[in-house]
């Protein structure tokens, strides 16, 4: 039989008619004789607001406990859409994490899944139910309850295709992935495939149409993705771009940030040991660094700055305070982090060069930089950020 | 170690407010040096929000995933108030039913604890941690989440007190079990304690104080189960009361409830199998038949009438039609049930010749009448109903 799993994201089941809406497009592939496997995030806001009800309780609150609030917003949308299959006369389930074993590890918040025990997942396909799980959430070997990080479901969708061997739809409130975020471009081009490692870039850069365990996923098991509106055949294929059809363009995509901060830590002693201290122990707590730049030694000390996501600040700079002074500590906040991905810079020469011109034109400081073999990111004032993204998208053809 | 399963109703955790009060008086008993297990309902309304949405969904939800969709209620309450107890400095973990392995068989919607593997819970409490538990909900055979009914969570702390051999306390918002609704019967005197068959008798007829199953539970295995306000020491205990507490008088409380409908089936063949057939087809379903009473026949052919709760009116009426034509089936929605009850009953007699006077004297018309050793019930008209109350309050000094 063909598997496929689909994936519909929190404002496609927002309400009770989206959700009827959302069972009568599941049918329908059903129909064409598809076994269909749902994965749903929860309704519209609903994480945010028990996320908001947890914090009513206390600023920081218990994360296991986190997960067991945030866990329930899934079951509630796969129980309703569960109902709504049923009630237009097709056999439907739902199932939780426990309940199919999607088994994590890793931190409360931001777990990974590890493994999914697909055995009650086939059965149920086998007696022809339309099965709805709920996606974002994992059991951990103590049996609790984790939740993989915000966008978390797509990734449960891409494991669940892995694992039943079927072919993985993520539906979404936009047409596809597109070389620009139309709000900050308007003549932004829809892409109709890109390549994995392009995407991972774009979204853990903050084009966040994709979670980028699920593309990591996609990757490393070769599953192509496909994100698109619903009822809709336009959309974007994730998937390996070869040579063949690659398009000749060494940029793909631009991806800009806002939610990081820059902090910069000022005459530390210029300490191999010392430096790598630092950042194992922030990536012991699973704080993602992006650029590090550091300053020449004068006497041996040198300054350090690096970016972080705004949202690890407080848990970093407890952290830093173990290696340095308060007074040594400075944040940058007002940082954009402005990025121009395609695997074509592999083989083309000159992109930094040609982006670092457009940027002296157009008086664009930059204030940090890191590269990659698909990728240059630069850290840039932020008042200059939709300046930035017009001259690049114009340059490349975006 | 001493251990004492509290329990929380919904009103009880309605709000932030309320779930961080909580938590203080829970860390008050736990500070006396007592093992804390607490089993917490939903917050407030949710059971019935969530209802509502599922309503939106469709007008008959499937049993199955609307028991997935109620289990949420009291896993947000039971993870907020874990966070609200860590905040304070102490020790606490949350469980799902499937956590710590609440089995439970029979019916979605009014499944029945089977079993807890107690392992978690007790290592929990040997690690000295708060430990709270989502209550109403279970794990069948199948892995299926499944519900206990309105009010289930009672029985999940009596049996939770049942596995760990400890005490079961049950705070409410009222302060214990009176011997008439007040809202009824203004003078009515709050019990010190109640028998089991007593509170048994007063719950199925409709003093929604406890869930049912949990003073079954209580009297299967003596388990006091304690009923009160949380912060107060008044309340009152349900146990076994022997002749030497018992006190001397025959009634020990009054229950009313609307929410029966008497079906009466005409002219149908005096036939002991076709009865016993209606009733079992009844009884298959969950719906539980309370008052039966039939005519004398005539050619052989009689009338049949009797109570089922409003809620399985559909159900009930569904089957009917298998053995009667629709026309020969009608309603009466206009019917009270009023019941008196007292384990002092059963040395006393005259009790029902004095209940039948005062309804003479009062002008008040018995449709119905059932009696068990401890209680006597009357369907009565429903415009009658508080006036049977003062009457008979007023008689047996209640």
């Amino acid at each position: 039989m063909g598997v496929v799993v689909q994936k519909y994201g929190g404002s496609s089941v927002g309400t009770v008619e989206k959700i009827k809406q959302v069972a009568k497009t599941i049918i329908s592939r059903k129909d064409q004789g598809d076994s269909v496997v749902v994965v749903v995030s929860a309704m519209g806001d609903t994480t945010d607001d028990l996320i908001g009800l947890a914090k009513q309780i206390t600023n920081s609150p218990d994360k296991r406990e986190l997960d067991v609030l945030l866990s329930t917003g899934e079951m509630i949308s796969c129980s309703l859409l569960a109902m709504a299959i049923k009630d237009l006369g097709y056999d439907a389930i739902s199932y939780t994490a426990y309940q199919i074993g999607i088994k994590t590890i890793g931190p409360y918040g931001k777990s990974l899944i590890d493994n999914i025990d697909g055995e009650k997942l086939r059965e149920s396909l086998i007696e022809g139910k339309i099965v709805i799980v709920a996606g974002f959430q994992g059991i951990n070997e103590e049996g609790d309850i984790t939740t993989l990080g915000r966008g978390g479901s797509d990734t449960s969708a891409v494991a669940i295709a892995l694992r039943l061997g079927g072919i993985c739809e993520i539906y979404t409130d936009v047409d596809g992935i597109y070389s620009v975020d139309p709000r900050q471009y308007k003549a932004a081009k829809r892409l109709s495939e890109i390549d994995y490692e392009e995407m991972l870039e774009l979204s853990s850069l903050g084009a966040q149409v994709m979670h980028s365990r699920s593309v990591e996923l996609g990757q490393k098991y070769r599953i192509p993705i496909y994100v698109g509106l619903s009822n809709s055949s336009i959309g974007t294929v994730i998937r390996e771009v070869t040579k063949m059809n690659m398009e000749s363009k060494p940029v793909t995509g631009i991806a800009t940030s806002d939610d990081d901060v820059a902090i910069n830590i000022q005459n530390i002693p210029n300490d191999i040991n010392l430096i790598s201290n630092i950042f194992e122990k922030i990536a012991s707590k699973r704080i993602n660094v992006d650029m590090i730049s550091q300053t020449t030694p004068i006497n041996n000390m040198i300054n350090i700055s690096f970016t972080i996501p705004k949202v690890d600040l407080k848990e970093c700079i407890d952290l830093l305070l173990e290696f340095a002074d308060k007074d040594k500590i400075s944040l940058d906040e007002d940082i954009t982090k402005f990025s121009i991905v395609g695997i074509g810079m592999k083989s083309t020469s000159g992109v930094a060069g040609s982006m670092f011109k457009i940027f002296a034109e157009s008086n664009i400081q930059i204030k940090m930089i890191t590269t990659s073999e698909i990728r240059i990111t630069c850290a840039i004032r932020r008042e200059d950020k939709l300046k930035a993204v017009e001259a690049i998208a114009k340059k490349f053809n975006l």
